[in-house]
């Protein structure tokens, strides 16, 4: 398969992007790094993207950003960050890539446990995590030529746990395989429309 | 209690003010009904609300727009709709209503059934439904002075079953009386950080 892995250098995303490396062919698409230059905050710079992959088997979405403080300092505009960002991006993501898709492909995207559970100064961050969550279920209602749609929502992964823990106290580290093999169940299985959570 | 009513006038919100309005002091807000005018699309426009009322006991809000289409035709400017109306217009008003509140006070905003079980045509009032559930979860950690924040997310109404029941199928009509109860439950009741699921 061609899969496409925006973020595929980050924390998780360097893991999941060496793992489906093995057996596939892997496109990296990142800010900074990567084989390709996206900023998932413009819909203009995802469709360049596409415009220089052509068509893939799956994108994988392990990016976008969302301004941690206290509720008390967050600004509307703070907001916008991350809805422009890790909101938009994604659903970018889907609306602009189904079109870049080969048939029964698929598009897996990324949130995270604050969505469930929230911690302190994630006002924003949780409520990204919880509207993609939703999104996800929607879309795979009416999206075409059998694209399944799904997302991956990891607890505090191992690897950021020591710089992490403070903000997440009590949660359970999770093993980085375990978050893997979620976007591999979404990749390689046939679910669609599924928050897969790996939260211990 | 005074307690200040944004969407007053509507279906679910003109059967919530009357209930409230036997024993207590109710004011209206509205886009173009009740006794203040207010569009939450625009911040500046709550703060003038909340000029114009000053301190109420009890804020509840029945009241944003997300627009409705296939999502092929849904365009990236048609999720701002949702982005400003009922997903950040209710994170204004929690932002800028809490500087208005009683001590021990609460504020009530309102979701629905679309954010766990959504129908075609709702990618964007699903994702924005979705956001605000997490977002009360994350908002109820941190907010000062006893604020209790509380979601109502309610099933396919009675009221609306004739009108919408071609884009629910299958869905449950559930009754206003039940639907009044749960904001009854936030106003009157504990409960903070809840998501109160009205769907049968």
């Amino acid at each position: 398969m061609r899969i496409l892995i925006i973020g595929g250098k980050g924390t998780i995303g360097s893991k999941v992007s060496a793992h489906f490396a093995r057996t596939n062919d892997v496109i990296i698409a990142g800010r900074s790094t990567g084989d390709v230059k996206v900023d998932i905050a413009d819909s203009s710079s995802i469709k360049a993207m596409f415009e220089n992959t052509g068509k893939v088997d799956a994108i994988i979405c392990i990016a976008g950003q969302a301004k941690w403080t206290d509720f008390d300092d967050l600004s509307e505009e703070d907001y916008y960050i991350g809805l422009r960002s890790k909101l938009m991006g994604q659903v970018n993501l889907v609306r602009i890539g189904q079109h870049y898709l080969n048939q029964n492909a698929s598009i897996t995207l990324t949130t995270g446990i604050l969505a469930d559970d929230p911690v302190v100064k994630t006002t924003s961050a949780a409520m990204v995590n919880g509207g993609i969550n939703s999104f996800v279920k929607a879309v795979s209602l009416e999206i075409a030529n059998g694209i399944r749609v799904n997302v991956v929502s990891p607890g505090l992964v191992e690897e950021s746990y020591e710089k992490l823990k403070d903000y997440f106290p009590g949660h359970i580290p999770v093993p980085m395989n375990k978050v893997v093999n979620a976007y591999v169940r979404s990749v390689q299985g046939k679910d669609r429309g599924e928050v897969i959570r790996i939260y211990a």
